[in-house]
C-alpha cells in the first residue's frame, strides 16, 4: 500500500497491453465533503479501453479503469449533507472539476479544462492518479455523486452513468425528447441502445440508422424502435431525407455524415457522441440551406446525470448488461473491442475476488 | 411586353456570360394582397453572381437578378393592411414560401422547401419565373415585404435585406446578441463587416479574423472591432484558443475550419453563412471534447428580417456600400467577382436610365 489513506483492492492496467491484473493501492483520507462508496457494479466503456492501451498516449500505470460505477454509500464525511450511509449512489466519468469556470457554473462539467476524470485523471486534492470503479472502494466528494433510484436493477444502471448520460444529455439541451418528434439513432451499442429506449420513453419516434441489417430485429422488437434504416441502402435513406428532427449518431468507426443529414428536416439537429480520428466531411451548402445544425456533446453535468437517472427510474430503464466477474474482465475487453457485446459489459465488483494474494 | 399584367424594365442576363442588359418584361398583375413597389435601391450579392452565371446550373434565362430591394410603395390591393403607398419598404431573398410548414409556421421561411426566390424563382401564382429587384418596380405579397426605417440611408440600407438578415438571424438565434460575449467575424466582406457592426450595436467584444493582415485596419479603426486576427499566424491563433462565444464564418472560398473551432469556448458556437464548395473537414473530437456547434444558416425568416431593420434603424446601422449607376452593373458584376468592393455595390435603380430604347 502507497501512501496514508483507505487500503484499496482493484483490478489495474500496468502497461499499453492493457492486460488487467489485481493491484493493491490507497484512496485518499475521505475529506469533511467526501462520500465513501462500497463499489457494486462497473460497466466497461470504449474510453476504458482506450486508456489502458494507452491509446490516447496519456496513460498513467497502474491504471484502475471503470467510470460507470454503482455502489453503496459506507460512510461520509462531517461535511456531507446530500447522502448518507446505507444510499445507492452512482459515480460517473469524472469526480471533481474546478467549480468556479463558466461551464461548471452552469451546471456543463464535463467541459471543465480541469475536469478530473475518475480514472487516470489526477486528483485535485493531493496531485494523485485518480483510480476507477474496478476496485472495492471509491472516495468521491458528495458534488460528484449522484442518487440512484432504488426501482433500477443495480447492474443495469451502472451503464447509465456514462454511456446513459451522454446520450441523454444532448437529447434534453437540444430538444429531442418531445414527444411527436422523430429522433435517429445510429449505431446499436452501448450508447445508441439507450438512446432507443430513452427516445421511446419522451415519446418520440425512433428511427435506428445502422451499416448491419441483421440488426433489425433487436432495434425493433426488443429495443422498441419504430423504424430501422440500413445506411449503406440508398434509396431507404432517401425515402427518409428530410423526416427527422435529430439525429444521435454514436458510432466512433469513420463512416459518412453527409447521408445523415439528409435525413434532417429544415433545422435539424446532429449531435456527435462517438469521435473518428478522421475529420468529418460535412458539406456546407447542405448545413446552409437547410439551416442545420452539428454538436458534439460528451458525458453530461452532474445535475443532468442525477435528472437522468430520476427519469430512468420513472420509466424503469437500465442498459442490457451482460454481467461478468472481476476474473473475466480481460476477455470482457477483447470482446469490447470487437463489439461483441450486447450492449455493455458491467462487472460485479462486489460479487468478485478482487485480490489474488494476502496484498 | 411578355402576357398581362404590369409592364417593367428590368437588365437581365440572357446565357452563361451574365452580361447584363435591358430587358422588357411584365410582372404580374397586383392581387389583393400584393405590394407594388417603385425600386429605389438594388444590391448586388454573390448569389446573384452564382444565378446570371448558371454556376448553380437552374439559371431561368432571362434572369433580372437582384434580391437586396429598397423601394416605395406605390400601390396596393384591396386586402392590404400592412403598408399603405409611400412607405419605404425592401424586399429580401424570397418573395413567397409555402406558408403551411413547419418552417413557415415558425417565422424560419427561409427553410420552406417551396421557398420562392426572388429573382430566378417560380412564381406560386402562376409559375412565372421571378424577376428581381434590377429593374424599376416589383409587385410582392406584403407578407413577404418589411418597413424600412426612415432614419436609414436607403442605399446603405440595401445590402441589409439579404447580407444583413442572413448575419443577424443566427447572431439572435444562437445567443450571439449579448452585451459582454465575443464573437469572431471570419472574412470581411458584405457580410462580414455588418456582422461587425451588429456585435458591436450588441454589445458584444468583436474580433474579426482573416487571411489579409492589410485588412486590420479598416476591421479596428473603421469598423470598430476590438481586436483582428490573421488566420494565418498560428502564434495569434493559439493565443486566442478557448476566448470565443461564437464564430460567424463567412468566407465562401475553401478554408480550414478546424483552426476556427478551436478559437471557441467550451460549448460554443459556430455559424457557416458562407458555403465553400468542398466539404469542411470537421474534427469530431474538437466538437466532442468541447460540446461545440456547428450549424449553417441561409438568410432568415420574414419576422427577423424585420426585426434586423428595426434594430438598424435604433442603431444607425447600415452597409458600406459603393452606389453605381445601372450602365456600371456588369463592371461592377466583374469587381464583385475578385472581391473588389468595400464591401457592396449598390445599384441606384430609380436614379438610372434602364431601356436603351422605348421597348
Amino acid at each position: 500500500m502507497e501512501q496514508g489513506g483507505k487500503a484499496a483492492l482493484g483490478w489495474a492496467a500496468r502497461d499499453a497491453s492493457g492486460h488487467l491484473s489485481p493491484y493493491s493501492f490507497s484512496r485518499r483520507v475521505q475529506g469533511d465533503g467526501d462520500v465513501t462508496i462500497q463499489v457494486l457494479f462497473c460497466g466497461l466503456c470504449h474510453t476504458d479501453l482506450h486508456v489502458i492501451k494507452n491509446e490516447w498516449a496519456n496513460a498513467m500505470y497502474p491504471v484502475v479503469p471503470g467510470h460507470e460505477v454503482v455502489g453503496v454509500v459506507t460512510d461520509i464525511g462531517a461535511g456531507v449533507t446530500k447522502f448518507k450511509a446505507g444510499e445507492t449512489v452512482g459515480v460517473g466519468y469524472f469526480v471533481d472539476s474546478c467549480r468556479t469556470c463558466e461551464t461548471c457554473r452552469t451546471g456543463h462539467e464535463s467541459y471543465c479544462p480541469q475536469l478530473v476524470p475518475t480514472s487516470n485523471g489526477v486528483d485535485l486534492h493531493d496531485g494523485a492518479t485518480t483510480q476507477g470503479g474496478l476496485s472495492d472502494a471509491i472516495i468521491v466528494s458528495q458534488d460528484y455523486v449522484v442518487r440512484v433510484p432504488e426501482t433500477l436493477p443495480l447492474a443495469g444502471a451502472a451503464p447509465l452513468l456514462c454511456a446513459g448520460v451522454t446520450v441523454f444529455s444532448p437529447m434534453v439541451q437540444y430538444g429531442l425528447n418531445s414527444p411527436g418528434k422523430h429522433l435517429g439513432v445510429v449505431g446499436l451499442g452501448g450508447l445508441g441502445h439507450v438512446a432507443v429506449k430513452f427516445g421511446k420513453a419522451f415519446g418520440m419516434t425512433v428511427t435506428v440508422i445502422s451499416t448491419s441489417p441483421s440488426k433489425r430485429q433487436e432495434a425493433v422488437e426488443q429495443l422498441g424502435a419504430d423504424a430501422f434504416l440500413v445506411s449503406r441502402d440508398a434509396e431507404q435513406m432517401k425515402a427518409a431525407a428530410g423526416t427527422m428532427d435529430g439525429v444521435i449518431d454514436t458510432v466512433s468507426a469513420g463512416h459518412p455524415v453527409a447521408p445523415l443529414l439528409e435525413l434532417l428536416k429544415p433545422m435539424g439537429q446532429m449531435v456527435l457522441v462517438g469521435a473518428p480520428a478522421k475529420p468529418l466531411e460535412v458539406p456546407a451548402f447542405s448545413l446552409i440551406a437547410g439551416g442545420k445544425r452539428v454538436a458534439g456533446s460528451a458525458v453530461g453535468g452532474v445535475g443532468e446525470c442525477q435528472a437522468m437517472l430520476d427519469f430512468a427510474g420513472e420509466h424503469g430503464i437500465v442498459a442490457d448488461v451482460e454481467v461478468v466477474g472481476m476474473e473475466y474482465v480481460n476477455t470482457a475487453i477483447e470482446r469490447l473491442e470487437r463489439n461483441d457485446v450486447r450492449y455493455r459489459f458491467v462487472v460485479d465488483v462486489a460479487g468478485s475476488k478482487l485480490g489474488v494474494d494476502s496484498a
